[in-house]
């Protein structure tokens, strides 16, 4: 096994050997661009981990990897379109810097070109990673389409959010490990907790970055604090507020989620003394800790080594300690 | 072996039983709907016949065929996306009845959904239709690619255009035929002889497209006759007549294709001139039979009974009689 670090530097490198710019360029450009913007590269190293994790040769999974790493930046591409977003890793989206019908058609050839990379595999492994492929790309299709639904709607459940979440982000944090059992030929067993450990800490995580959102340090956090509010997005902490709330304060907050005013200071910390006063800002920290938990029982029925065990509950304990 | 109209009969019925609208309904909705519009069909239709030819059951190629219809629809999506185009089929496009970011997330999730379809096969059937079609998606998007640079290109080839044409719509065509061919468990050699076959036709069809477009009935013709006139196309009859032209009349066409005038009437007529005394009208028949008698001359070695061969010969004379 390698450090985190090694892992990246060796995906990075595969990486750069492999996606190269050719004709028609207009195409392929674009792609190569936003596969060097860089991003933490977190999915791609988790499928390397996992083939080393179950015994296996983590070069073997290097196609894997790179293939999950295309489709997350493809579904980046795409989502930058359609949430007219300028900016992405502090550089221009690619539909800035080029124009929308380059971002929808370079993002259609990096899906293409993702399940391209699983021919690298040889029959049933070939066949097994295309089918999770498509099953947690279809996923993540409808994560997006409920994530645009919710914006228009004012009764979203808790479950149809923590549902949202599951598909927009989680599956896909699965499957990067359980290709990475897959390419290891583990058994289908522990392929599935290894999918299912990925997907309840994908969760965990999203609820991170909800609760960072408000109450993350402006010192240590990368985006703006306060971001989703200032958008009025239904995040589980908002859900979970308007719940908790009596009728006065649960209008309050609804009214403040209607409003967009030009310095939203006042309207961020009155909105982060309701999540506060609720109990919302506690029942998500205990949300979130919740599916950690359930991402760490997950680990005790892995049939591995207790020392790759370990790295894995190193890693569920490294992210929920975040603080960006 | 079928009639055309009575295979056409059975994937629509197919289609109709498998298409169903689920959850989130703003993502497939409009899947459904783009589905339901009907067109000719004509890809899926090959591919069932190509099954039947290689003395399969065409039944065993419903899914194939729908892969490759639902493949195709997708493209019309992102492309009328890109097109700006209000109509598709008489009806709405998809962005236009809904909007734009609908049009890119359905068309996202219609192209993996084609990819499921293939898990109805096994082992390295399941392999080669997958293969066999990420490489015809890539190319159709390349040749997307290549019809938006050369609208801003004022030196494109005549090979170039061909080239363009052969990946936007020749190898789907082509693909169709072969996916036909591997569901029967053809041998590669008549897998490839029939993706020929289906290729040179698709060029072909494409040329005559171009043709019919300027020289086409009115009464018939199913478009407006000199669209691409009006759009100042660089289609194969541009092209050649550019070529042909003496520098006077070259210049003059040029100039043409830089113009939007109000009525194009005049426009339409002098070109359509240019192109038949440039001989370029003449040309470019000679190429559609060309390109046809090489999609027939492919036959001659393809190792199928007579009785069938002659549906693929017929097929490809009732192509190049069309007048719509």
């Amino acid at each position: 096994m390698l450090r985190i670090d090694q892992y990246t530097e060796v995906f990075v490198e595969y990486l750069n050997a492999k996606v190269k710019v050719k004709e028609p360029v207009n195409l392929y450009e674009p792609i190569d661009y936003i596969l060097q913007l860089g991003g933490k590269r977190l999915r791609p190293v988790l499928t390397l981990m996992a083939t080393d994790i179950f015994g296996s040769d983590h070069k073997k999974a290097l196609d894997a990897a790179l293939a999950v790493e295309v489709f997350h930046n493809f579904s980046l591409v795409h989502d930058d379109i359609m949430d007219d977003a300028p900016l992405r890793r502090g550089q221009e989206t690619v539909h800035e810097k080029w124009d929308i019908n380059t971002g929808i058609l370079s993002g259609d050839a990096m899906l293409i070109n993702a399940y391209q990379l699983f021919e690298n595999y040889e029959g049933e492994t070939f066949r097994e990673l295309a089918k999770l492929f498509s099953k947690t790309a279809i996923e993540v299709c409808e994560g997006q389409q409920y994530d645009v639904d919710f914006e228009t709607r004012d009764d979203v459940t808790i479950p149809e959010y923590l549902k949202m979440i599951e598909y927009k982000t989680a599956v896909l944090v699965g499957a990067a490990l359980k290709m990475g059992a897959l390419v290891a030929e583990a058994s289908s067993e522990n392929a599935q907790r290894i999918y299912d450990y990925g997907r309840d800490l994908g969760i965990a995580f999203q609820l991170q970055d909800d609760y960072l959102d408000a109450f993350g340090d402006p010192k240590t956090f990368g985006k703006q604090v306060g971001g989703d509010i200032i958008e009025n997005k239904k995040t589980f902490l908002y859900l979970t507020a308007l719940q908790k709330l009596d009728p006065t304060h649960s209008k309050q907050l609804q009214h403040l989620f209607s409003i967009n005013p030009q310095d939203p200071s006042e309207k961020i910390e009155t909105v982060k003394q309701l999540f506060i006063d609720s109990g919302a800002a506690e029942a998500t920290q205990q949300e979130i800790e919740n599916y950690t938990q359930k991402a760490l029982n997950v680990l005790e029925t892995l049939e591995v080594p207790q020392e790759n065990k370990s790295i894995l509950e190193d890693f569920a304990r490294l992210l929920m300690r975040r603080k960006v």
